[in-house]
């Protein structure tokens, strides 16, 4: 059970009477839970950010960092087509953490907040041997959650934004090559995920099924898959990547398509639609819900192609 | 602001905007933040277990661990006198973190999800250096919470069960001393914190303020003193320890006073009430809330002593 998917599994099948319960209306393994505390409901969710396994402090500032973990973790939130309203954060901050670093987090945190509407209504701080922002999000819910598993045979798969993005600025800041033609822009990307508020009325008019994609798209999609009990054909061709992307890659000797497909942290929507949908939100579609269970990857002459990883844990 | 009361001083200024809207009835500062996500309100918390800073591997089992953190967690639910009703939970597992570990931890979480009533509704898995367990918990109000601000001079200040027992029980475990008479219900006494669900309705009934016992009851009361901006006294004559308490306090070397108002982790419950109040729930009157700001410890014979720290942070 090293595989962190495993480890959900077991963790969904332990706790699965909790979700019999009416006022649990989505419990374990999807973007969010879903609580009917009453009158709308309430979507929640946990992320943490933890240093040297989700970021290193030489690569991003404290402030960019606070602003990252608040919108990664608001995420999970918009995936489900429901807006962060409240969030609560628990900061372990190690021993020699100076307070110009402390505040910096805590302003990066609060510009996260405003942007994401997602008010701090409470939090933790503690010692500890690294640094670790870990945050509770909670959205209401205006209508009902879009989860992962309703795609159908036949929907169109879409994404938001571009694919890549954010795993090739990390990849320029560990190459060391900012000084590259657009570098910049991806680096930010890196830094600062989007922020999904303005679709999420569209998303959740739209959509079938949705889940935000952090582990990378393949993998992402894989979940929206499982949950629904179908196959998906992804056409490479199709692949939204921004201005700059490919000259970058090939510099940094990266593949274009496996790094879009399978690099983690764009923190983009993926969501699928009915054929006949009239999607209004800026999102583009990137291949086609089947039947089955297996997620294939198409070239732009069609062929099946085997990428060297399927994503991000 | 290298102390974290500080911390939390500037956090609740720089977020306190946040507390003017409606649906945030209670916000940072206190036990847990009340959400009126509709009706019944909500009370939101969240709770760091982090290895090496709360506990030792060596001291705790892994299943002992889970269920110290949640209930812990549960712990700042149950002083707004609110019963939990979900959690969330996000694990930092280090590398090397063993399977049947995992399971442990899991299945001791489990144990206190039954214990409190919170129902684990979600969470999050990542790697991280040390081992480190946060919980957001959530509770519905049925009537209003009982907060720190409450407390009015000529209240009476009461605790539930006996204070120091946890520190004694954590100062056992470094001793290597558990061969002392009694000395393993102490050590139970820190690995398990109290459940408090039982005494919840009549805390809200009775109750002017409440506030658990996490930091060392001085330092907890001194945050009830600051909310409701008034003095206290406490007679440690009144002050209610276990059977051989005092005996191990001596063999260890230990002020059994300076424990018992000091020493942190207890997680009993605090109140105030007043004078006149019917008070049916246990638990003991240790003193009574005076005008002013200080808190005075008197002795037995009435005179002002001193202690040589205030708490744990």
């Amino acid at each position: 059970m090293h595989d962190e998917f495993a480890k959900i599994d077991w963790l969904k099948k332990r706790f699965e009477k909790g979700t019999v319960s009416p006022e649990v209306v989505v419990g374990i393994g999807d973007d969010a839970a879903v609580v009917d505390f009453g009158s709308p409901s309430t979507v929640v969710t946990v992320d943490a950010h933890v240093e040297d396994v989700h970021f290193r402090r030489e690569l991003i500032s404290c402030r960019e960092l606070g602003t990252r973990a608040l919108i990664a973790a608001a995420s999970d939130v918009w995936a489900m087509a429901s807006n962060p309203s409240g969030a609560v954060v628990a900061l372990t901050l190690p021993e020699a953490f100076a307070d110009e670093d402390f505040r910096d987090l805590i302003e990066g945190i609060a510009e996260a907040s405003e942007l994401t509407g997602a008010r701090i209504i409470g939090g933790n701080l503690s010692r500890g041997r690294s640094l670790s922002i870990t945050t509770t999000v909670f959205g209401s819910l205006a209508e009902e959650a879009i989860t992962r598993d309703g795609a159908r045979p036949g929907d169109r798969i879409y994404v938001t934004g571009e694919l890549g993005a954010a795993p090739l600025g990390l990849a320029i800041l560990e190459a060391g090559a900012s000084n590259l033609e657009h570098a910049e822009s991806f680096v930010a990307r890196w830094r600062r995920p989007p922020i999904h508020g303005r679709v999420v009325r569209e998303l959740a008019q739209t959509a079938t099924a949705a889940i935000d994609v952090s582990d990378g798209c393949l993998q992402d999609l894989q979940h929206v898959c499982a949950g629904s009990s179908v196959g998906a054909v992804i056409e490479t061709s199709s692949i939204p990547t921004a201005r700059g992307y490919r000259e970058i890659c090939t510099a940094l000797d990266l593949d274009p398509v496996e790094l879009a497909l399978t690099g983690g942290e764009d923190y983009e929507l993926l969501f699928t639609a009915r054929p006949d949908a009239e999607v209004r939100l800026s999102a583009t579609p990137i291949g086609t819900i089947v039947e089955g269970s297996e997620v294939r990857v198409l070239d732009s002459e069609g062929q099946p192609i085997e990428l060297g990883r399927t994503g991000y844990r």
